[in-house]
């Protein structure tokens, strides 16, 4: 993809909805992110996750982020500018994501705003997961609110 | 450790400073964690990142999140009744964490509150990651503001 095809800051409006690609849990993936990363028994051990508020293994909140950003690196970073973000303003785990699991990812736009560094500006993207199969498809399970800059076409 | 001698809601001040330990980041598992959850040049090809706005390969900000959880937990959870966090009101990505940076983690109480649920309250952090090594010890690379949920102590 050359550099004209790539999406630019000038490309994006709000309300431009992005749909991201999908991705279904597993224990393993589960266990080995939570082993290193969030080693509480909910999250590395099935047997005790049981008896947990969560009802069952349930992926860490920060494996749910990781797996979003991959989801949005494939689905749009790759074929657009971006330059990286400087945080999120918002992120809400609402429900627990378990074994088997069907989730897809959803971005929407808010915002659009010019940087004082004129080569780039800011889209800020509401990224929603959402539950994709049955019987509770289309509930929200994350929900959070990044900012990312993106270059400008050249003038 | 017994259940009397675990953190309660209780326990927790605003104002108090919780040292949450410190990792010193390696080549090997920036790229490990970026080929799997954040594939991007800057974060994944040494060669590529030296040309980057970022001066080198460095961290993903999502694998500097996951790597506050694991101090998190290491430094404070396994000694508290924590219940897991709805969320988080701010995450900032100040600064970029390159290959054999040395980073700590400093959780501070913002406020508490009880919950309407009459087990449990909410403990608001301000967790910094700051750089631990010179030349620029002290500089804040990363923030984010957590809200925890933890067992009150029984009646």
């Amino acid at each position: 993809m050359n550099e004209a095809e790539l999406l630019h800051f000038e490309d994006f409006r709000a309300g431009q909805i992005f749909r991201l690609g999908h991705h279904t849990m597993t224990a393993q993936e589960m266990i080995e992110f939570a082993s290193e990363f969030d080693p509480q028994p909910q999250h590395t051990d099935p047997e005790a996750a049981k008896h947990s508020m969560l009802g069952g293994l349930a992926a860490s909140g920060w494996h749910l982020g990781a797996l979003a950003m991959r989801m949005m690196v494939d689905g749009l970073f790759i074929r657009a500018t971006s330059m990286g973000s400087p945080g999120l303003d918002e992120v809400q785990w609402r429900k627990p994501v378990l074994v088997g699991d069907r989730i897809r990812l959803e971005g929407e736009v808010l915002d659009t705003r010019l940087s004082t560094r004129t080569d780039r500006g800011f889209v800020r993207f509401r990224f929603s997961m959402i539950r994709d199969d049955e019987p509770r498809s289309g509930e929200l399970v994350m929900m959070f609110i990044c900012s990312v800059m993106f270059r400008r076409r050249a003038a």
